[in-house]
C-alpha cells in the first residue's frame, strides 16, 4: 500500500484535526485550536493544507460570540471515498463510504466457496471496479480498499494466518495481489477490529474503552481505547473466541468451540432437534439462521439453544470487560442479525450482576448500527483513518 | 498531589527525553535527537532544563564517529528519590529508589492488621520519615510516595473500593490523608499495575505487550503496552482474578476463588491434609507458605495442590495472553516467592501449547527480579514516571 506519509509529528496534528472536523464539524478554527491545544498558527497551516487537498471546506458562518461570526469548517464528504470488502465463504460484501463516514453504496456477491485465490482476487478487483462505476465514483478519489477477514493475520505481510473456512488462503499475499489487481492501496485487517472501528467512525461512539464483539462463523473482538485500535504485540489482540470457559463436561474450552454458530448447530443435532427445526445440513450458517429464526418465533428448543450460546458468550464477555475495564460493548456480525437482542439482553444482565467495578461505572451493551455489514463498513473506515488520520497505539 | 505540570506538549518531550537518558544513558545529544525525532534545537532546550533541575549530568565523552567525541548525558542518580509503600494486612514494605531506578533502601514493618486508618496513616508517615532519615535522604529530593494496594481503586479520589482484607479502608481518602501527614505528593495505585511498571523500570524490559501477573492474597495483572500502563475506562483494567474458568463442579468461577493462596489452603483442609502439612489455621498466608515449602521439598500432596493452582492460573493467563496478544509475562508478588518456578514452568508450558498466534511470536515467561517486593518497587517507579516523565494511554 502507498507509503507516502507525512512526518509523524505533522501527520499526527493533521490527522487529529481532520478527525475532529469530521466528528464535530461544522467547527471554527478557534474551537479546533482549543480542542487540540495546537497554536492558532499551526492550526491555520494544517487547515490550509486540508483545504488545498479538497478534504475540508468552509461551510458558512457560525454564531457570533461577541465579534464577527467565525467561519465554520466541515469535511467535504464527496472529496474522498473508501471501499470495504468483507470476505466470507458464503458471501462477499462491498461497501463504499464517503469522507463523512456515510455509506454511499453496498453490494453483496457470491462468497469465496472453493474458488482459488488467484481467480478470486481478479473477481474482487473487478467487482470493486463495477461498484465504483455504478456509483459514479472516480477512482482517483478512492483512498483505498479495506479487506476484512476472520482469523489471525500477519498485518505486516498482509496474509491470513489461520482460518478453518479459508484454508486455501493461508499465507497467500492477499493485500499485495489485490492492490496490484485493483490499482489502489489495500489494507488487510481482522473483521472484529474493523467492526469496532466502524462503530466508532459511524456511531460517534462516546466511550473510553469500547469492544465490539464480532460473531460470524467464528468469534472475535475489537478493542478501542479513546477511539484507537488496541493492537497488542502482533496485531492479534481481542481473540475472544480463544477465551477459556467451562464446557459441558466441566473442562475448559475455547469459547469458539462452545458458542459459535457451528457449535450451536452441532448441539441441535446431538439433541435430535435437527429434523424438527428443518436443518438442511448442507450449510452450517444457514442451519444456524434457521435455529435463530425459530427462537425468535418462540420455539422452546431453539430458544434454549440460543440462550445457552448467549450465556457462554456472556461469561467470556464478562472476562473481557474485567480485563480491559470496558465501559461500552457492541455486538456485530452476521450471527447477531436475527437473535441479536437475546444476546444483548443476556450479556447486559450478566455484566449488571457480575462486572467487577460496577459500582464505579456501568458497561453499555448494544447492537451495532449495521449488524450484518459492520466489518465491511469498518474496513472502509480503517482505510480512511489509516490514510488520512493516522493514529496509533502499540503496533499498528 | 502536586499539580504543577508543564504543558502537555513540552511535558511529553521532556518526559520522553528523561526516560531515554535513564534507560539508555550515557547517550549523546545527537543520539537522543535521532531516537526521539525532536530537532537539535528542541533537544538542547530540553536537556538544558533537565540539567538546570539537576536531573541530568554530563558524564564524559563518548566515542568519536569521525569528529570531536560527543559529550555524553546520564541521569544524576542521587538527584531525586521516590518511596514505594506496599500495604498488606500482615506486613508493610517500604522501598526507596533513586532516579536511576536502583533500590537504595528497603524495610518491612508490621502489617495493617486491624489498625484503624487514622492511626495507620500516622504510622505510615512516620515510618517513611524514619527510613529517609536512616538513608540520609533529604526530603526535598523526594519526588513522592507511591502507595500500592490490592483491589479496585478510584484513582481520581485516591481511595480503595473493595478489598476483603482491608474492609475498614474502603472509601477512606488514603492518598489525601497520607499526603497531608507525610508532606509529599502521594499516588495510590493497584499492586499489580505497580509491579508491572517496576518490571519495566528496573528490568529494561524489551516487550511490546507485557503483563505482570501479581499474586498476593488476591490475583491481578498489570498490562504495559510499549512501557505505558494500560488503564481502561476507570483504571481498573487487568482484573485477572475475575477471569472466569471452570471449577471442580464444572461451573465457571472467578480465578481468584479457585487459585489464590486462601483457596489452596481451603482445598488442603477439604482433603484432610492440614494436620500432615502442619497448617496452623491462624493465618491463611502462612499456611499457604507452608504448603509451598512442602511442595518445594517434594511432598506429593503439597505438590499436587500447588500444581492444581498453577494449572488454573495458566488457563486464565492463556486467556489474558490471547486477549492482549502478549509477548512477555512476569510473575510477581509474595505468593510466588517460594514455589514461583513451578508456576512459571506451568504457565510457559500452557502458552507454548495453546497460545493462539504462537506461530507468529513466542510469549516469554519469567519471575520478576524482585518477586516479593515488586509492587513496592513499582509504586516508587510510578511516582518517578508520573512526576518526571508523564506518559499516558487511556485514562491515567
Amino acid at each position: 500500500m502507498a507509503k507516502q506519509r507525512v512526518s509523524l509529528a505533522s501527520g499526527t496534528s493533521r490527522g487529529v484535526v481532520l478527525d475532529l472536523i469530521r466528528a464535530q464539524g461544522p467547527i471554527s478554527r478557534v474551537a479546533l485550536a482549543e480542542a487540540t491545544g495546537l497554536t492558532q498558527a499551526t492550526m491555520s497551516t494544517v487547515v490550509r493544507q486540508l483545504m488545498t487537498e479538497g478534504l475540508v471546506i468552509e461551510s458558512g458562518r457560525g454564531e457570533s460570540t461577541g465579534g464577527k461570526p467565525p467561519v465554520m469548517l466541515d469535511v467535504n464528504p464527496s472529496s474522498r471515498f473508501a471501499v470495504g470488502v468483507q470476505l466470507g465463504r458464503e458471501s462477499i460484501t462491498y461497501v463504499a463510504i464517503n469522507l463523512a463516514g456515510a455509506i454511499v453504496g453496498r453490494t453483496r456477491t457470491l462468497g469465496i466457496g472453493t474458488t482459488e485465490p488467484q481467480e478470486m482476487i481478479a473477481r474482487l478487483a473487478s467487482e470493486v471496479d463495477s461498484m465504483l462505476v455504478g456509483l459514479g465514483i472516480e477512482k482517483a478519489s478512492v483512498v483505498g480498499v479495506g479487506v476484512v477477514s476472520p482469523g489471525p493475520l500477519d498485518l505486516a505481510r498482509g496474509v491470513i494466518l489461520h482460518s478453518p473456512h479459508l484454508s486455501a488462503w493461508l499465507d497467500v499475499p492477499v493485500r499485495e495481489m489485490l492492490s496490484n489487481a485493483v490499482r489502489l492501496p489495500v489494507i488487510l485487517d481482522n473483521d472484529a477490529t474493523a467492526a469496532a472501528l466502524g462503530d466508532f467512525w459511524g456511531g460517534k461512539l462516546d466511550a473510553r474503552a469500547h469492544a465490539t464483539v464480532y460473531m460470524g462463523s467464528g468469534i472475535g473482538a475489537g478493542v478501542l481505547i479513546d477511539g484507537i485500535v488496541f493492537r497488542g504485540a502482533s496485531s492479534n489482540a481481542g481473540e475472544l473466541g480463544q477465551v477459556m470457559i467451562a464446557g459441558p463436561d466441566g473442562a475448559d474450552y475455547p469459547l469458539e468451540e462452545l458458542a459459535n454458530p457451528g457449535a450451536i448447530v452441532r448441539r441441535a443435532r446431538e439433541l435430535g432437534e435437527d429434523a424438527r427445526l428443518a436443518l438442511g445440513g448442507d450449510d452450517e450458517f444457514d442451519d444456524f439462521r434457521a435455529i435463530a429464526m425459530a427462537a425468535v418465533r418462540g420455539d422452546g428448543g431453539a430458544s434454549a439453544l440460543i440462550q445457552e450460546s448467549a450465556e457462554r458468550l456472556a461469561t467470556a464477555v464478562l472476562t473481557l470487560a474485567n480485563l480491559f475495564d470496558l465501559d461500552s460493548i457492541s455486538l456485530a456480525g452476521p450471527a447477531f442479525a436475527i437473535a441479536g437482542p437475546t444476546y444483548v439482553r443476556t450479556v447486559l444482565r450478566r455484566l449488571e450482576r457480575d462486572f467487577f467495578v460496577r459500582t464505579q461505572h456501568a458497561v453499555r451493551v448494544r447492537l451495532s448500527t449495521d449488524v450484518t455489514d459492520a466489518a465491511a463498513v469498518g474496513g472502509a473506515a480503517l482505510v480512511l483513518q489509516t490514510e488520512l488520520a493516522p493514529r496509533t497505539m502499540g503496533l499498528s
